[in-house]
């Protein structure tokens, strides 16, 4: 296994591509992710790059893992979510698709469905909004 | 949000009920899913109570998200898995089904389908041999 620095996050990362962030500090950025799974659907990735989870360094996972609780709650409470799924997939035969270690934060509401990991691009101004909503329910 | 402390994982915990058992330090416990979603799929739990990720003590979830780190690089190993699946549920609407924080690692083989989370129980003999591997490539 091997960390590419032409990821798409770690460009990200260096500014070289947008994101609509939602939190940033010193290790770690939150976005949200452009193809989401239900309204909210939220990335966290440490600033330190690692392929995935197999490869990070431990302290960086632990400060992460506080980053990802922090915005879970945020994200149920900005959505009135009635849960919120967290995963985490560690190559391709897991789901995984950009190769920089990454969170995914995804309320949940009872009965709905959620759309397929990776899917349909959402619109870049309710992403924003959704971004607002979230960093209000951090503040 | 409250902690139930008859969940089945405080049970397992404080061994009222048994559990095949893979990892066990003064903060953390992992043993075998006994619905697994392919083989190898473990949960890795803190010993301190908490509904799921949302309430739980940051220091202990930092703690906790090594413990998984080590068992998903172990857990690979000893199924010789292309990737792994990290997850973790928080409240029903996010499939969460036992409210003591979890983390499920499941290894993930190219081409072959996960089975429904808390599906068919599995065969108490072929957990404990599983459980054996991962021991085995943990040490």
């Amino acid at each position: 296994m091997t960390y590419d620095t032409n990821n798409i996050f770690a460009k990200i990362l260096r500014g070289e591509i947008p994101c609509v962030k939602v939190y940033e500090d010193e290790d770690t950025l939150a976005f949200m992710d452009v193809m989401p799974q239900a309204p909210g659907h939220l990335l966290v990735i440490p600033k330190t790059g690692s392929r995935n989870l197999l490869d990070a360094d431990p302290q960086v996972l632990a400060k992460t893992i506080t980053v990802v609780q922090r915005l879970a709650v945020a994200a149920r409470a900005a959505f009135d979510a009635d849960g919120v799924y967290v995963a985490q997939f560690n190559e391709p035969a897991a789901g995984q698709t950009v190769f920089h270690l990454h969170f995914h934060i995804v309320p949940r509401k009872e009965g709905e469905q959620t759309k397929p990991h990776s899917g349909a691009m959402a619109d870049g101004e309710l992403l924003k909004a959704h971004a607002e909503k979230i960093k209000a329910a951090l503040a």
